[in-house]
């Protein structure tokens, strides 16, 4: 029950095991089809942030795929729970996937199946990420070649694991996707510049993925900071011309980009804005998940 | 050891098993992020019909995601027969997938990553395949929000999936999807019509999978036949005004459509280029695939 854990534990179907002995059906839909959808949550102190508008986007996703009966919320923010305590991970992140359960190897598939949840609690080094935050990273463009309904969160995730992989081998954080001339967004977060004193993002529309960070931006801190967004797609020139760049998610929070395919945007510093909506999602975090007294 | 068998097989990494008995890891990256390919192969009379080229095809998706070292093409052909022989079945399809295998749950990969194999045999019914071409099927038309790379036969068949239910809800056979006005092809198979003593299909590129029956169709049956091609996109519109039209792939053969979205394409009968289409393939199939005598 420590973060030095030997023994990796996933949560299936409601039951927490040990990684090495947890296994799904050969028929499992997700195995065949990638007939399923994900969200994850990220975890400071012990606490899931944000955890019930993570799940309403969860839900979301469920409804479009037309998956039947899933565990109530109510389960749901339970599994998180225990899931947590089994492992003992304070800082970490909470992978949840349904898949529509088994069933014959067929495109069509029965109204009635048993849908089927994995969990996984992953750890995730924030120091690292904070270094790189201090420095701000380079991310590459790619061609958006996804599918026409980014906005679900299904496992159909090829084209996003080819766009990541590319970047890795590139020595880059992330790729940028670019549909039509037009930067959307990276593979696990949104994307947006800070122009005279204006943040432009890609609007929320089917070519980009819900984006529960995006939204506490655009909600929240955005009011708090009395800062001005425009939704509207722009490619790369436009972006390399900004004052300041950046990735906002639930994995990377804000991350500030300082080049592009090599590119500087603007002189390659890392943006004060950017640091500053850190500083205040932190705050934010801090105050939603503090730490426990034990 | 018969069509009977109570006991559904499966092969896994080279190893037949029983369907109950198979599992695969919870972390394999198909289940996480349909990160694998698939091919199928028809089955008649106990053979697999154009085993090679479907291997080729496999080896082509395979290499398109970067997926390392899988089996060798003479291991997959006695696999094929393997599973054969075990399941006894002789009217049938062969699924294979592979997967990039097991890894930490994150969208980049190792690149020595050891590849997951699974094969199915999914017993056909040809009989009734056939009472359905005599009388022509029903196809409804969806909008292709399928991804930019359609020529890979990824395990990213979510899009495929709910157009083939809605079709299923609709009492069709099948969704034709229509990409930019245009129809590109079926869930499973390629579509075609025949005009004015021609044959029309979109062309072969990133918007359709690649299929062994279309290929068999271009390179062999159009020249036995004398038949001029037209490989062009065209709208819903130019196909109802068809003399005939058809699906054309490794599990519905040459399938006659008979209406799109209730409307009737030409007069509503079965054509006759269709019927001679089907026979030339099944005599082609009948000298590939004999008749064993046990």
């Amino acid at each position: 029950m420590n973060e030095n854990q030997q023994e990796k534990l996933v949560l299936v179907d409601g039951e927490i095991m040990p990684e090495a002995e947890a296994f799904i059906d050969v028929n499992d839909r997700g195995h065949n089809f990638g007939d399923g959808v994900f969200e994850i949550v990220p975890v400071y102190n012990g606490r899931c942030f944000a955890l019930l508008p993570h799940m309403n986007n969860l839900f979301d996703s469920v409804i479009a795929v037309k998956i039947p009966g899933v565990y109530m919320i109510e389960e749901l923010v339970e599994f998180h729970e225990s899931l947590l305590a089994a492992t003992g991970l304070k800082d970490c992140e909470i992978y949840t996937q349904v898949t529509r359960g088994s069933g014959a190897y067929a495109l069509s598939y029965p109204e009635q199946s048993i849908p089927h949840l994995t969990m996984y609690a992953v750890p995730v080094d924030r120091e690292a990420l904070a270094e790189k935050r201090a420095k701000g990273v380079n991310v590459i463009t790619v061609e958006d070649v996804r599918w026409a309904r980014c906005d679900i969160n299904t496992l159909n995730r090829l084209p996003e694991v080819m766009a990541k992989q590319k970047a890795v081998i590139g020595n880059a954080f992330d790729s940028l996707f670019v549909r039509d001339g037009k930067i959307t967004e990276s593979t696990e977060a949104s994307f947006f510049i800070y122009k005279d004193g204006i943040l432009w993002t890609h609007p929320e529309n089917n070519f980009i993925h819900k984006n529960i960070t995006r939204r506490l931006l655009m909600e929240r801190l955005s009011k708090d900071l009395d800062l001005q967004i425009i939704e509207r797609a722009f490619d790369k020139d436009f972006a390399l011309k900004a004052d300041e760049a950046f990735l906002c998610g639930p994995r990377c929070e804000f991350m500030p980009v300082t080049k592009i395919d090599r590119s500087f945007v603007a002189d390659g510093k890392v943006g004060e804005l950017t640091q500053k909506l850190q500083d205040a999602y932190m705050a934010f975090v801090a105050k939603e998940c503090p730490a426990k007294h034990e």
